[in-house]
């Protein structure tokens, strides 16, 4: 089982996320994930893992599933976006896996970072979005410098994922110019860290001003950039749908 | 309490959408909606709603929570992308509203549906994905075209959402034309309809043979496309993040 558990408050785990876990004799997951869910994985058996260790985890979770034991793969958000379900399916396809198994497959879909970022700023997202994680790991900066810009042109919410981590800072500052070249430099950007968390930040900016916040910018950050029409509600921020040019609102 | 209750199978809430659900003394929603939550809903004062009145969905909510009394408004999959919280906040923004209140405004985000099919087909986002509704009630068929094309050739994995009504065909078999311009014709898509409810069904075909599907597609159906390098692997798609190209994978 891979178990999308959401942004990282036993709150936002669905009901299926929440009885797998319950479910599994053997949990692997990234460190960081496992303590968000402590009280659900108490006195189990745990392989925990380290940041960019994935495809060992994907193993690990493999391995003891085909050895008979009910794994929960732990995968923070949604595990079919930036998680764990890739690198699961690549190490089955290695080994000539079926659908059906063995190991028997199920993944359990969660409420992702930005969708969770979006809820604490309101309607920033209302409408077509699109992800972008800025991390240059596994694909080419010139591969995620291409969609920056095709998104911003075409004027899509963008949510960024992955924005800026303690080793990785530059790619953040290039995808920003990009940001800039094409949209104004008032549009409202919201910062989200930690969404849902005891240490939650939220901070609405915009794409001038957001450089004064680099230093709050890391891993368990989104960064939701709005459209050219989407406005600053107070705390909130709206990218209008269009229903005041069609109904009487009030 | 603007409530995300995702695909539509009880099992898929949050903790926290069920929960406020239960507290709610009032719900109203899209009919449709309603019947997929009928358990938890029974007994309450419930004001059901029909597609397209999303207007006056959100200004029978806000004016019933201006009465004092708790309400649940349900938004099917995430209530920020496509959902109610933006005509929501329309509403209240014509009224003067600030945040904080009266009234006090909770936004619960949910499972969106690319992200419930994405878990039905294994791995078909894995990355950047884009997400576009097919509709253009709202939004000028242009931009969604311009959208359709920036994301297909800057290789997103691409979403669309309410693909296709009885009443508007058109503009799905235009998304099509647009995409089979764009990207190679065995490029695989997904057809998701109905995701996690009782009539699922799950189509895997691609750009070229789409077209023997339109009969199948409608607003309650996802439709999936993959990346030039998204391959079918059994009944799964899988668009690869590139762990097999950096690490051992068996």
């Amino acid at each position: 089982m891979i178990v999308g558990t959401g942004p990282g408050k036993l709150e936002y785990l669905t009901l299926r996320a929440k009885e797998a876990i319950e479910e599994a004799e053997v949990i692997v997951g990234y460190q960081r994930y496992l303590e968000l869910i402590k009280p659900l994985i108490e006195g189990k058996r745990i392989y925990p893992g380290r940041m960019k260790e994935e495809v060992q985890r994907a193993r690990t979770a493999v391995g003891l599933a085909l050895e008979g034991y009910k794994v929960a793969l732990i995968s923070g958000g949604d595990p079919g976006l930036y998680g764990m379900v890739a690198p699961v399916l690549e190490v089955l396809e290695a080994k000539g896996w079926r659908p059906g198994g063995p190991p028997e497959l199920e993944i359990i879909p969660g409420v992702t970072a930005a969708l969770a970022a979006a809820a604490r700023f309101g309607a920033p997202l209302s409408t077509d979005a699109a992800f972008i994680s800025l991390s240059d790991q596994l694909e080419p900066w010139e591969v995620i410098a291409k969609r920056l810009r095709a998104a911003a042109e075409a004027d899509f919410v963008i949510a960024l994922y992955n924005p800026r981590s303690r080793r990785r800072k530059k790619q953040f500052e290039k995808a920003l110019a990009i940001l800039k070249e094409v949209l104004p430099q008032d549009t409202p950007v919201g910062i989200a860290k930690g969404v849902f968390r005891e240490n939650e930040r939220l901070i609405l900016t915009n794409l001038r001003e957001l450089v004064d916040y680099l230093e709050e910018i890391d891993m368990a950050t989104v960064i939701l950039v709005g459209r050219r029409d989407t406005r600053i509600l107070n705390a909130f921020l709206l990218t209008p749908r269009g229903y005041g040019q069609k109904y009487e609102l009030d």
